[in-house]
């Protein structure tokens, strides 16, 4: 019998464990809801299970980390414990509840000749996921891509690995009891840097490859991946606070853009205000927006005493943080062209009671997500009804915005016939 | 007042022109169908009107082409003539008549919290176009990208320079007839193979490249592309002939998938024959045939004495020529497994009497489409009632299979509220 280390790649190449992942996947594209389901509640109950098992090889993550000096913020995402394996275990019930996309007819219909022609929604394949330090990652991946008929191929941090493994040894188990195989949600235990590259060109093994990570991760996946990629990209949003818009609402919307979760990538990075309402907002900008820097113009600084002046690169920068870029614009025609050149066609929105700008807005700005009087934070999956998301795509190609289990799915045609030939 | 060479990048870098490129987009993706059914129209008009133009230019393509010896079938492919231009011209006229795709709303719901949700169909925005000797594919994908509200920025080969120019210099001034922005279609002059790596990597400027050629373009394109790229891909299709299937409707149905056009990527290539129909299908299959090439294994070649021996590089080969590989199988099992070693997940047909063996086959075979009892040669754009057809996508991402105007569009969340903040 292979022990759980082998089958993680303790001795398999990664073209066999790929292979592996590729074979595991024409039985998942294959099997019922209720089996995949069955599997799902077997794996949120193997997390509790097994917690001693993760808890134990989470605390050896940390001691490395400790060791290596990771930073504060860093350890933090590494960290397991009762409460978060408890939330894991629950984000996977929550995809049991989902629908299942697979075998939806798209569209069909009778051709003249008699053909009939539907398009149906199938998996993709193997979905590849390349992350970094949280290791519930390895589990909401997993589950994602097994509801929607897909095998994960799992490539986790080094910082990570025995919490990753732990965690995967586990769903791998699951999958075993409910009859399905082990290899549809693989780890790989090798980390290096190298090996990362070699995981990006996996073609012909990895159908869609998915980072879910910073900046540095996204770049090298840009340049370095052969292997059909989904994008989960930056975030510089913006919001333009129009001349009619409600300032009371406006300060609200704001506040709540930027501070409700400052380090996510629907948080607000540059508020644009029209000039005539401009000392509206700013008058108590400190009161609404506590402990947030901001950094504005000419006009902002004039205003605001703590304000620092932004730079050209401030404009361009996805903060992260609990600062702010303020911006005054003398009308629609500004802001609409600073949004095109700063951007990053993630979620942008207006704050107007005038009907004609708020439909301006939507129609030409160029996104992701437009929104009109409303926070930004709610460019999120869940948020928008898609249950689990797995990232909020900034590509326009296959999937853009927050991505669901479709996301995860491709349509293919069938068409039936009886003999019919092409004149 | 710029002359028509400065616009087709006479004296602009690469980088200059692909900023104009970009720039007309955002005019092209605010277009109404009115106007750009007009430029359309304008388009197919000066096709007409400049056919001399056209068929001069087309001449020093040919004269260069006959003294560098390009060969006959790359040749015949560069030829324009009267009834080529008019073709071309009714092509353009079809594309007016299809529906606009962009505006459509895909998905629209209220949430709980009040906000309004809707998804949109917008246009990509630049589509690149790599493409070889053909020069309709200048005017055909032209159409298909300004009727889809999308710039087009063409890069075709050097071979049909003259002709491309020509074509493209004629559309720019409809263009600008009809009030929309010349650069909306631009050629590239410059016809290196470097250059061509340099339009493939136009990061930020092309929002998708489709490249529309043979393999080696496909390679380079694979190889080279930091754009993202949709694969129009190779077709190395199958018939499954199971033990049930109608015998002379399935020669029909093979004669008609080899031989109505041997040259494109939905022609079958291999055939695979269940043990038990083989003998039927194989005693007259030189007469149902004619002058088509059999390589078989060894079944087929004691049944079929001009049969040559087939090499396993036959059954990986993409012949689009008059040769067909056949195997005899002996049950549906090694048919898939086959298809699933071989396939390049373009077209894959069952023809067979038996209801569970055609669920099946389309349900475990992986491939842009499956067909039950009719010819592969369905598998295309204008065939399956998508109108024009700018590809025939052998990925998963984004299109698979045909691809009509809806391939060049993608959809974005517009989310309308009343000051809604997340808790």
């Amino acid at each position: 019998m292979a022990s759980s280390l082998t089958s993680f790649g303790g001795h398999l190449s990664i073209i066999e464990l790929a292979s592996g992942v590729k074979q595991a996947s024409k039985t998942l594209a294959l099997a019922s809801s209720t089996q995949k389901n069955h599997a799902l509640l077997l794996m949120a109950e193997m997390l509790i299970v097994g917690m001693d098992s993760i808890l134990s090889a989470n605390e050896s993550d940390l001691k490395r980390a400790v060791a290596s000096d990771l930073g504060d913020a860093s350890i933090d995402r590494l960290i397991l414990n009762e409460a978060r394996l408890l939330a894991m275990a629950d984000q996977i019930k929550e995809v049991v509840q989902l629908a299942d996309p697979i075998g939806e007819i798209t569209d069909g219909y009778l051709l003249p000749n008699g053909l009939r022609v539907r398009r149906e929604r199938v998996p993709l394949g193997v979905v590849g996921i390349i992350y970094e330090n949280r290791p519930n990652v390895t589990s909401d991946s997993a589950a994602l891509c097994i509801k929607s008929g897909n095998a994960a191929f799992l490539r986790g941090s080094s910082a990570a690995i025995s919490s990753n493994l732990a965690i995967a040894d586990l769903i791998a188990s699951a999958l075993e009891k409910s009859g399905l195989p082990r290899q549809a949600v693989t780890i790989m235990r090798e980390t290096s840097r190298e090996s990362a590259v070699d995981f990006m060109n996996l073609s012909g093994y990895i159908d869609c490859l998915i980072p879910r990570g910073g900046r540095s991760l996204l770049d090298t996946v840009r340049a370095n991946a052969k292997v059909p990629v989904i994008i989960d990209g930056d975030g510089n949003c913006h919001i333009f606070v129009d001349a009619t818009a409600d300032v009371a609402s406006a300060k609200r919307i704001i506040a709540n853009s930027k501070m409700q979760r400052p380090g996510v990538c629907n948080a607000v990075e540059t508020v644009l205000l029209h000039e005539k309402i401009a000392p509206q907002i700013l008058e108590d900008i400190t009161s609404f927006l506590p402990n947030v820097e901001i950094r504005g113009d000419d006009f902002v600084c004039s205003l605001v005493p703590t304000a620092k002046r932004a730079s050209e690169q401030d404009f361009a920068t996805e903060f992260l943080d609990l600062i702010l870029a303020v911006k005054v614009v003398t009308d629609m025609d500004e802001a609409i062209s600073h949004i095109a050149t700063y951007g990053s066609g993630h979620s942008e929105a207006i704050l107007t009671s005038d009907f004609v700008n708020a439909n301006r807005f939507t129609r030409e700005v160029d996104a992701a997500a437009v929104l009109v009087n409303t926070s930004t934070r709610f460019v999120d999956g869940n948020q928008l009804g898609l249950g689990a998301e797995i990232g909020i795509s900034t590509q326009k190609l296959h999937a853009r915005g927050p991505m669901g289990l479709k996301a995860l799915t491709c349509e293919r045609y069938v068409i039936e016939g009886d003999g019919q030939i092409r004149p």
